[in-house]
């Protein structure tokens, strides 16, 4: 069943992944939880192994150039370690996602049927250089059953290497076997290009980064992918919107935490309600330091800002940028977010329930919000307690994931000697 | 969003369907029943135009030397015209999946948070020489409210253009776009290949036929993909199993129906009943027909019958012959079946609760059986009234599916103002 051509390397961690996973899959929630303590405290004990690691990483970054954005995302400080320790204590609260029973009925024949949920098996992941996500996707797949194979990205290779040797370490303290998390950083780029062609080995890939690296490893994966993609998310303000509330959840939305997939990029207004609706928006907004730019009928209400490009409403700027549309009704609104959406999140902003429903029933995304700020897309928000990731895709998982969202279901039949007539 | 480089023609289409697939998004379940009704009604009143067409088939696939199964597969009568028809029928009755609420609360803030089921959008099909395979996924995705886009193989396209020509007409009747359901036969081959890539157009792709087939489909595509997959079957006989349930379990899974893929391929017998287990059972599938082969231990205790291979293990043969194979305890079935199964169906027969609930939890498969014959992995007995297919993957949807599998979800937020503090 399993790919050819994969280096022998990458065969023995994959099949050391593979026995690890099974004995993953059948641990108590007792157990997992007892792993889960000790990495966080072997996080705890070692702040300055981690940090002398990431110094090297973050030393490399600066002398090859490294933009201060990604040096940020790089960097661990004790408060970030402690975070991080925190973090992974925070998943031992949340509920033990296998053997949940999904669904069951007893069959007309006396069969009882169960379908239950299991591990995945082996979760591959592929990241850029944030070094926090080798704990955070390590802690997941533990308590969801997963063995995990991570590939960290050459930036955050010192940092990597050290973290996930002291989780090891872990693991067997707690009597879990050591390959149940893994890195491949040491076979390079040609390590993550065959983890994606690891059919057989590796049950499901969580790519984690920029859209440029989501959008290669779904491409080019021969491996089932789920994909957590951009957010290019619009606020639709119609005519019966509450203005106040308008203005409050337009700020939200773009201000609040800028930098993620569930912040606002593109405003549509209805031109009904523009003239009285575009200046006290976009003025709290340009307070807050928003660059603006907006189309022409935009412009003659709000003359102040730049022209909107196409270019413009396909962006998902993820800093204090925004577009600015006017429209002339609903349907023009919904067919500009069929244009430009990722399907992320689009939220209306109305009081004519006609209009909330239509929105609802009409626009195809993985959150559709009536009169709330678009930043409500969450895990944790959501009452997940952890957040895989938010799911852009239609298969499997759409829209925040939590741990349920890392297992896949087994149907178990019990019968008493049932013959099929 | 969508890929380039398709061909004008093949995007032509791609662009009705995502149209029509929005009608159909919200129609009520009475209209799409309607639709469904009008299909059954014009393939009943169009048996001539349908055999004519098919008769052509049929006779270059004779001209051709087509073996025999696969033109028995490609053969319309008038008996599985009427059989087709009411199969579309049986889906009117089947409950519509579309809004069906599956998870939902309010959230502290006030906001009322739930998650409902919606179509995929554009469901793709890629199958073989099995015209009746055009008329089922139809009526399935119009259920579903998904448009689909049929690449039903060149054998079958006389038969495929009458029948999409006639849905189409049915559709236009009941008020449903035609687009609804569009054949990409006249693209041929390179039609076939360009789907694949049609990401963006293409929400989710089912392959329908050969093991080759959905492997190339798996392999190639970059649209996300639903793979029904081959089953290599096992049934364990355990040390404590009922000797009289085991002949005639083994019996039904093997014979009842053999060329489906949950039919029984290897039988693995506990050496310590072995030889008191094999004669009933392998004389009971003799006498039926098959042909078995055996590895040596089970040769020394029923001489008749040939050496298997590691290859005869790996086989799924959808016919009249079985592997046999003894081992000397559970861990060394459950190793074999690691080694050889497709993961699709897996059954233990045993009396013991311990190695029972061992089997269940140790057994990676969509289906896991206790003292059952494996013929009972089939949506109408998991009670699904259709079957969508048989997944063996892990990710959306394992084991039989039915029409809940064909649809993707989205998240409704509703609020009254609310931003995120």
């Amino acid at each position: 069943m399993a790919s050819s051509s994969l280096s022998a390397a990458l065969v023995t961690k994959l099949e050391a992944a593979q026995i690890a996973s099974r004995a993953l899959a059948t641990l108590t929630t007792a157990q997992k939880n007892q792993a889960l303590a000790a990495i966080a405290d072997v996080i705890d004990a070692n702040h300055s192994a981690i940090l002398a690691a990431n110094a090297l990483d973050i030393e490399a970054g600066e002398s090859s150039g490294m933009a201060e954005g990604l040096l940020d995302r790089l960097r661990f400080t004790p408060e970030r370690l402690t975070s991080l320790a925190n973090a992974v204590r925070d998943v031992i609260s949340l509920p033990d996602p296998v053997g949940v029973v999904v669904r069951g009925n007893d069959m007309p024949n006396g069969i009882h049927l169960s379908q239950v949920r299991v591990p995945f098996g082996v979760v591959g992941a592929i990241y850029e250089a944030r070094p926090n996500v080798t704990v955070d996707i390590a802690a997941l797949c533990i308590k969801s059953g997963n063995a995990s194979v991570l590939r960290g990205g050459s930036a955050a290779e010192n940092t990597n290497t050290v973290t996930v040797s002291l989780i090891q370490k872990a693991l067997v303290s707690a009597g879990l076997p050591a390959e149940a998390v893994q890195s491949i950083d040491e076979l390079g780029r040609e390590g993550a290009t065959q983890l994606m062609a690891a059919r057989g080995y590796v049950d499901v890939l969580i790519p984690r980064g920029s859209a440029n690296l989501i959008n290669a490893v779904v491409l080019e994966s021969k491996v089932p992918v789920i994909e957590t993609g951009a957010g290019v998310v619009h606020l639709v303000i119609d005519e019966s919107a509450d203005l106040a509330q308008a203005v409050e959840i337009a700020h939200n939305s773009k201000v609040q935490r800028p930098s993620v997939c569930n912040a606002l990029e593109t405003l549509i207004v209805v031109d009904s309600i523009a003239e009285e609706a575009l200046p006290p928006i976009l003025s709290r907004l340009a307070d807050a330091g928003v660059t603006l730019k907006g189309d022409a009928r935009t412009r003659e209400i709000f003359p102040t800002i730049g022209l909107a490009t196409d270019e413009d409403y396909a962006t998902e700027h993820m800093a204090l940028e925004m577009s600015v549309k006017v429209v002339s009704d609903l349907d023009e609104a919904i067919a500009h977010i069929r244009r430009f959406s990722t399907k992320h999140t689009e939220s209306i902003l109305t009081n004519n329930v006609a209009q909330a429903d239509k929105f609802l029933a009409e626009v195809d995304a993985a959150v559709v919000m009536v009169n709330a700020s678009t930043r409500f897309t969450d895990g944790g928000e959501f009452g997940f307690g952890a957040e895989v990731g938010i799911s852009t895709q239609k298969l499997h998982a759409r829209g925040p994931m939590g741990l349920p969202e890392l297992t896949s279901t087994k149907w178990l039949v019990r019968g008493s000697g049932q013959i099929r007539h």
